[in-house]
């Protein structure tokens, strides 16, 4: 992707995302109507899907030739990464917007021919700004976060994960996390995918582990995560395909590839 | 205790809560050394012990005749509740101040007699200062948090609890909590007692549950979830004993005895 394009949409995107957030402070104590989606805890509110058509609206009237590929529907029926796709949670934490009216966040991804070149990932109640650019290193706000170099064990790392990975599950033995769980020095759970590879990108979290992501909850985050030299994967250490769901590890490099081989390998079905 | 009395150990603990946050947040930068106690998971750093002198110092100054149970050791060794005791723990979440350098709080309960009267927890970073006195209200800041008297199904609640719950543990069948956790809306673990309490009173969580609390951590707690009208016992729904370490569930009210009768006691070890 030509630089100065970059820049632009970048500069482009910084602007809505900020205004979007604006929006939804604002609307912040308005009733909301809750539907659910896949299962009773796949939450969306019209919040979502007006924040959505902002986006949708605005991509499609600047930028026609590019694809968008989003959570409610207003996007497009996105089956190539080529050319430039915006991929666009309007809520990633729907249910925490819910809920808690914070810990909620708007992520924003652009791929030009299947590289991520622009992330944003926008703590709305905080103010907190994560964004990146590929090779241009990652901020929160306007401050460089540093990369991810220095040595870290897994008894001293902190990771983010469900707490479905200890109940009975499709994917890894549950057993085999637990001893995970015992052996790291702490276990959160955020409820935010967009959130927790932003807390990963800061070092807040060594690593965070999800079940089964869309390309909306992880495009923003994986942009910022690699720039400060972070690693994601599927839990097979696979590099994900944007254009379908997949599990998630993203991390500190220290402790990637130690989750899956001493972990995840041990106890997949 | 005597309201005019209470009035000004109110006043006195949050100037002091205040002071003591300020200073955690001038030095948050500087480097850390970290020790371990009961085990690797249980840490403690010169800030924990510094903070709580700060508090000890005073106390015993101002009000020699109080008690002061604590922490890290610079308190009384306190055998009853009778009169007046300070509850304090200087750094509630020392993980998240040594991993993340914020969701941690300063948590100070004063007891009368055995009876809560004041609760101050402060999360530092964030700058927020939940407090209540007995019979007064809890607030948010200057905001008056609303009492938990609305309806509220399981199903419908996030719990905060600790990933240990759904691993093989000495207290309840991890498959009965791992049915809790698929029956509630969602499942959190923000590594805080002192906050989790403060997010039941302020209603982001409708529940909280601990393996093993000792008394400064909840001290603060109970008393500002009991002035929104919340739930606290041990798992087993019995009072808890102020002098000693016991499991924790606090709750909105409409969901504590569900998760005894319909959970817990199921699976009861």
């Amino acid at each position: 992707m030509d630089i100065d394009m970059r820049e632009e949409l970048f500069h482009q995107a910084k602007t809505w995302v900020k205004e979007a957030g604006e929006i939804i402070r604002n609307r912040i104590k308005d009733p909301l109507t809750i539907d659910t989606k896949s299962d009773a805890k796949d939450l969306v509110t019209q919040m979502d899907r007006a924040i959505e058509y902002f986006f949708v609206k605005r991509i499609k009237e600047a930028y026609p030739s590019h694809q968008l590929l989003s959570e409610e529907g207003y996007g497009d029926d996105v089956t190539t990464l080529d050319g430039t796709v915006w991929i666009i949670d309007p809520i990633d934490g729907t249910m925490n917007f819910v809920q808690q009216k914070r810990n909620f966040a708007i992520s924003v991804g652009v791929f030009h021919d299947g590289i991520g070149e622009i992330g944003l990932i926008y703590n709305v109640i905080d103010d907190v700004l994560y964004t990146a650019q590929r090779n241009n290193g990652a901020f929160k706000n306007d401050q460089k976060l540093p990369t991810l170099n220095e040595q870290v064990s897994l008894d001293k790392s902190v990771l983010g994960l469900n707490h479905f990975w200890l109940c009975e599950n499709r994917l890894v033995d549950e057993k085999v996390m637990q001893k995970l769980v015992k052996k790291v020095r702490g276990a959160r759970a955020y409820g935010s995918a967009a959130l927790e590879f932003a807390f990963v990108a800061e070092g807040t979290l060594e690593g965070y582990l999800a079940m089964g992501l869309a390309p909306w909850d992880v495009a923003a985050g994986m942009v910022i995560v690699n720039e400060v030299g972070g690693v994601t994967s599927n839990i097979d250490g696979i590099s994900l395909n944007l254009l379908q769901k997949d599990t998630v590890l993203t991390c500190h490099p220290a402790v990637h590839q130690k989750i899956i081989t001493e972990y995840i390998q041990k106890g997949r079905k």
